[in-house]
């Protein structure tokens, strides 16, 4: 008689945990029930006798905790190659605005959000944060793809797609909380006020009210670029993270996106409020923004997790590549290559984020009682070949594409590189028609 | 009765050709034979009546020119991720010399060389410029895989594992050359001296000369990272570049591989001579040795082809990720977005590469007459969904795992991702066995 039924048991393998003593289980074996992991261990220890409804050989893989990408406007997956190597104004002023005021709307949201989820599971990711516009398309999306997210939904002083009168804008977001509260563990709601630059102070610390209120995550882009700067420093005569110090909106459930030019005093302040920074390598790279000083910020106790940002800045939402930026970008900068080693970045791609997302109690690394977000990475293949060391390999030669199997909240959602929530041909398809009607527009 | 029997025939799909006038065909038509490209026109045109004894339908691909690695230390697979994240010189000294002194010879080079092959024809390289010790094993292994090389044997001045002896260096870089220069196409022997710090102004000059009476490339690192600088200034009273042209050594048959700290004095000594630039970004990066001044050096007309480095420092021999770091990384350093556009780096990783190595009137682009070397990359995928622009997609968004199907000289080598030429099962055992005995000493 078993002690226990399982319901997914991955025998063999070697598991990297991620856990805090970044142990790393030869020939493992982990036990799935209910959406959680009720047994991790090596494979070849005295296991009590169990059964389980589906058993998965892990010879050959790397077992990880899903990757946890903390940034991503999963919709504008249907702007991806739209508009390139252009100086960020024009970019965005002839480019993005003009497209996302034409062609953003709940369908478009919610078509957008399920191919990136293809993607996005097809490149290792299990849980991400969402911030855009008709934000409940989104997590609409990731109930139906069995992904994890935090799906913030989007204020901005402008007319934005969704909300056009800014009169009607803490009601909707009530709403919106209202909606999604109950849906965890899959769906946590959050608010996102674009920047300091394109929210009022009024804006900024109504939302914040607000979020408080309902307990939850604040996010806004922060000193992507130079620029910002200026513009806050001639409008409030103080730089931005100064202005929403001032404003009390910084404290632990809130998130700075991007940082490229934090100053020590504003790293003080950050790790004084607690406010959590994610980081998003290539897409700051792509457009010149900047770099953002993550050894420091790590040094100083402030949590950093990594993100890919939306697809017309990067192009990808593949957490592997910008682990591998993540990697290599720091060390360069700084001409110093002991920065950001392969773990620390593997550690922000999992334990780090999920940290930063306030879910490192239930995901980001292999541990029993935590939630079974698993990825199995395929490393019998030539670039992974030989691996002397599985950090490295996973963040300098490992891709999106080696990844074979992912499970989310204990639910098989890929296998052998087969999407089983998603329709993938369908999904393709109806954003193919989306970008027709952009492209003859 | 057909005008022509071809040998294969690709129907369909967009030839991204990399032509001069960057011509690309929708629904295009490539015939091959006997090696060769002999046609390239639109697939609705009026093509005269052709067969052939193999087609293969291009509908939902984009066809490119196979990709070319400007630098490779193929054999150093043997070393991917043995010690990452170290001091260079910790890296090199305690790491790196020591593995090589130890398990460097013929059969670990030709054992690197042909799973170095396998991870190149994946992910879409057609020829490569390899730099090694026993590097006839290189070549043979290229052969062997049907790869298009240009294989350089390497020269310093301290006991290498294959020419312990100095004084019989010039011996061997003779036969080294009269046993290759038969076999071109396939294969171009070519001499690479390692750096001005580890080549005394004899071996330099000495094997320019060689290079030069057998009409043969010749490659060295140059001002990889700034210690270089110092030493030779320290040395020799002047700086490298300057070194090098008082030795009269750089000329248009001149290679020089990361030139990450050029002035300004140097590119003009580089434009006038006619050297080109190997520039390897991501081993730069990872290694903290700085970036090359790629716009400025295009800017000058130097040519710059785009590599990869040895697998110790990158650590993988992905085109496609390359050219992505190629693309951001000289955005974020100048804090321009524009430069090095998707369309440059493109041009860099093909045609720039064949020019480079002085096989442009051979490869680097599709053209009625040249070698067919041609790479199919899938993009009916979500991660190249939609597809706005081509050279945006490939760069930005394009993996080397998208690469469907590879063609060199006109025969397949890799089919729906099935290697033809190479046994890989066997070519990973062969280099894990080498790993093994890597680790125990």
């Amino acid at each position: 008689m078993p002690d226990k039924e399982m319901d997914i048991v991955i025998a063999g393998g070697t598991l990297v945990t991620m856990s805090a003593d970044a142990e790393i289980i030869e020939n493992g074996f982990v036990g799935i029930k209910d959406g959680l992991i009720t047994r991790t261990r090596p494979n070849d220890e005295k296991i009590p006798a169990w059964s389980a409804k589906e058993t998965i050989d892990g010879s050959g893989c790397i077992i990880l905790p899903g990757l946890v990408n903390t940034h991503t406007h999963l919709p504008m997956v249907c702007f991806r190659g739209m508009a390139d190597d252009l100086p960020l104004m024009e970019w965005l002023n002839n480019h993005i605005f003009p497209a996302e005021a034409k062609h953003v709307n709940k369908e478009m949201v919610y078509a957008g959000a399920v191919l990136a989820m293809a993607e996005m599971i097809l490149s290792g990711t299990t849980t991400f944060c969402d911030a855009y516009f008709f934000e409940s398309a989104v997590a609409e999306a990731a109930l139906a793809c069995g992904m994890r997210a935090v799906a913030a939904q989007g204020f901005a002083d402008f007319a934005t797609p969704d909300n056009p009168k800014y009169e009607k804008m803490m009601a909707a977001a009530d709403r919106f909380v209202n909606r999604w509260k109950s849906f965890a563990p899959m769906i946590t709601p959050a608010f996102f006020c674009h920047s300091p630059y394109t929210c009022s102070p009024k804006t900024l610390v109504n939302v914040k009210t607000a979020a408080r209120e309902a307990g939850i995550l604040y996010l806004t882009h922060l000193l992507e670029n130079q620029d910002e700067i200026k513009t806050i420093e001639k409008r409030y005569g103080k730089n931005p993270v100064r202005h929403l110090y001032d404003l009390g909106v910084l404290d632990d459930w809130s998130i700075a996106v991007h940082c490229n030019w934090l100053t020590k005093e504003d790293m003080e302040i950050l790790a004084d409020t607690g406010v959590g920074v994610s980081h998003n390598p290539e897409s700051s790279m792509k457009l010149a923004a900047g770099i953002a000083p993550v050894a420091e910020m790590l040094r100083r106790g402030i949590n950093v997790g990594l993100g890919t940002d939306g697809c017309a800045s990067n192009n990808d939402l593949d957490m592997f590549r910008e682990m591998d930026s993540a990697a290599k970008i720091h060390k360069v900068i700084s001409l110093n290559p002991t920065l950001m080693s392969a773990q620390t970045v593997l550690q922000m791609a999992t334990i780090g984020g999920a940290r930063l997302l306030n879910l490192d109690n239930m995901i980001g690394s292999i541990e029993e009682g935590k939630r079974a977000d698993i990825i199995m990475i395929d490393v019998n293949q030539p670039h992974l070949t030989p691996l002397y060391n599985c950090h490295s390999q996973l963040v300098y030669a490992a891709r999106g594409a080696d990844v074979k199997t992912s499970i989310i909240n204990g639910k098989i959602v890929m296998n052998n590189r087969k999407l089983l929530t998603i329709d993938l041909p369908k999904a393709m398809e109806t954003v193919n028609r989306i970008a027709e009607k952009i492209i003859s527009q």
